[in-house]
This record gives structure tokens, sequence and C-alpha cells, in this order.
């Protein structure tokens, strides 16, 4: 079992980080031919997922998200705390904090055009990010 | 590995129920330092994910649950069965049944405001919701 | 730790195909008594999830997935790239490639009501999708 915490920095709501890199990376570092590397981002306003890296599908995503927790309605959290981020929970206990992938031959398992990527959804800006990275296997 | 399986009752739809403190004994139990621990609920109107454990932003959750999964709806669900519960099933499906979280020197390693649910989709109240824990690592 | 990949080949958009007893059948060659398997679906335009395996609420998961990424709006992915699949990726990037269940006395630990299914959600009919299959445990 290998372990590994990165941190990245968002600048503002909506946007897709690529993680695919450090990933690979962790991966290379573990040491582990063949097994599974899990991925969890240590926020509540932020998730993981897997897509196509590319403007156009990110876009779509965005607005997807966006028909499930609009921006113009009222959040109870945002009446009870302020926060203005109600839309951001929503949308990250849907999506979820939590993604597997498969380790083969050392080398990450994932489809050509499937990338894994971070969903900043917090609506307040420059936000770092800890993803704490867990490979297991032989 | 080590296996602890625990139950919790719900009373109505949409009770979101706190399992954190469940997933926190189970680590302690297991002796594991570092490792991960993967939760998964045994039913198909159930759900887990991560969310602030706050009424206000329990209650936005629901509604956009809703959004995807109205209320007000025919379900091919209920009409072939009459349960009533096409909308529960729906909904767990998109939120999902399994979720893993680090453990990290002896500890959960989620975000302080990231709280780990058992949403109850089931529009039958009162169920018994059986969660099998599993802890793995070093 | 045992690794097993299948193929398996859908014929249109919307398939929900029941993986479960290729997933009994990976868990019963593992070995494996007590653990858990993770399984993953390497393309971006297909997921993985457990729901009840009964036509009607299949067929109510494929309409509330249409809420979220319609079929009658214009994707930014499609103008770019002419794929015409811009609702499969969002949809996949929402449901997610991965999943993982418990394996308990060398047997599939689900709910009885709970069958593993993979979704195609590719509007390019007839493809074949590739799962990895990891049974981890004692």
């Amino acid at each position: 079992m290998f372990r590994k915490t990165f941190t990245v920095t968002s600048s503002q709501e909506g946007d897709i980080i690529d993680l695919t890199m450090e990933v690979k990376n962790a991966i290379r570092e573990s040491g582990v031919r063949n097994g599974v590397a899990h991925l969890f981002v240590q926020h509540s306003t932020a998730a993981l997922t897997t897509i196509e890296f590319e403007p156009g599908v990110l876009a779509d995503l965005k607005r997807s998200l966006s028909v499930f927790a609009p921006d113009n309605v009222p959040y109870a959290h945002d009446s009870r705390w302020g926060d203005g981020n109600g839309r951001s929970h929503v949308k990250a206990a849907l999506v979820g904090p939590s993604l597997m992938v498969p380790v083969s031959s050392g080398a990450l398992a994932c489809g050509t055009w499937q990338q894994i990527v971070l969903l900043e959804l917090d609506v307040n800006a420059g936000r770092e990010r800890t993803v704490c990275c867990t490979v297991m296997g032989e």
C-alpha cells in the first residue's frame, strides 16, 4: 500500500482540473504492478469523476449539473449560513468525492478518452484542494 | 482486512442518516493505521455519499434529487409492481450504493465538513438498512 | 488479488446490461472468501451502478438521465467534434465508471434486488465494452 497526497488550486467555480498525470505519477512511485488506485477529495464542495478532457464536453457537464442544482433558486444552506455555496454542496454530494481506477502492468488502466478530473464546485474562488491517493496491489 | 456490518433504521423517505461515528468506530476496531474503508449499502432504494451534515443543505439535496426523479410523474416500475417506489430506485441508482474513504494514522481522513451519510430514498417508512464496512490496509 | 477483464456488447443507446453473473463468476474464480470486488468500465460513454433489473425501473432510470442531459438541446461537444454523443459523455461522468461491492463467505454480498449493471450511454450502436474486475481479500 502506497499513499500520496497532492494539492491542486482552482481559480473559480466550475473549474475542471485534469488529475490524470498526478495519478500516473503516484502509480509509478508506488511500484505497484497490478491493483487499484483510490482517489478521494477531502472537501465537501468538490468532486471526482472521469470524463474526456475536452472543453466542449466540460462545458456540457457544467450545464447539466446546473439542471440538478440551479444558480437561480434559493438554498436552505445559504439562508442559514450565508455561504452562497448551497448549490456547490448539492452537486458535490451527487457526483461524489471518491473514485477508484485499475492499475495494470504498472500503468493506469483507464480508457483512452477517460481522464480523471476534479470538479471545483464552490462559488468561492481560488481554493486549494487536497486529494488523497492510495495505491494498493502487488 | 476487517469486516463489520451495521444496521440503521430510517423513519421516512428523505431521511439522511450520519454514519460517520459508526465508520470511525469500525476503523478503530480494525486496528488499520493506513489504508481505506469501503462502505456498501445492501439495498436498492438507499444510497451512500458525503455531505456537510447540516439541515439546510440536507433539504437542498432532497429537492435536487427530486428534479431528477420527481414525485408527480408516473413510473413504469410503479405501473408494473405497484410498489410506489419507482423514484426511490432511480435516485439510488444515480447516487450509488458504494463509497470508499481513506484511513490515515488510524483515523478517518475526510474533510472537516464532509460527513458520511446514508440516504433513505424509499417511500415505505421505517426500514432497517444494512451497511457493510470493510477496512483494508496496514 | 485477482484480475479478470470481460467484454460485453451493447446494441443501442440506453441498453442496460446485467453484469451480476460475470461478477459472481470472477469472485468464485478468485478464491477470495472475504473482501471486495472492484469494477471499472474503461470507456467515457458508459457507466456502472446497481439497480433492480426489472424493465420498468430501467426505463425510469433512462428517463431520469435525460432530465439531466436531454436529447433536444445542443451540446458543445457535438458542435466541436460532430460525434453526437455529448449527452452520453455527460451522463457517464455523472453516474461514474467505478463500482465496488463486498465479498462475503466467497459470495457477492449485494442486496436481493440489487443487480450490477453497465449503462450503455453512447448514441453510436453496437459497442464492445470492457470491464476490468479486481477481486481483493483473503
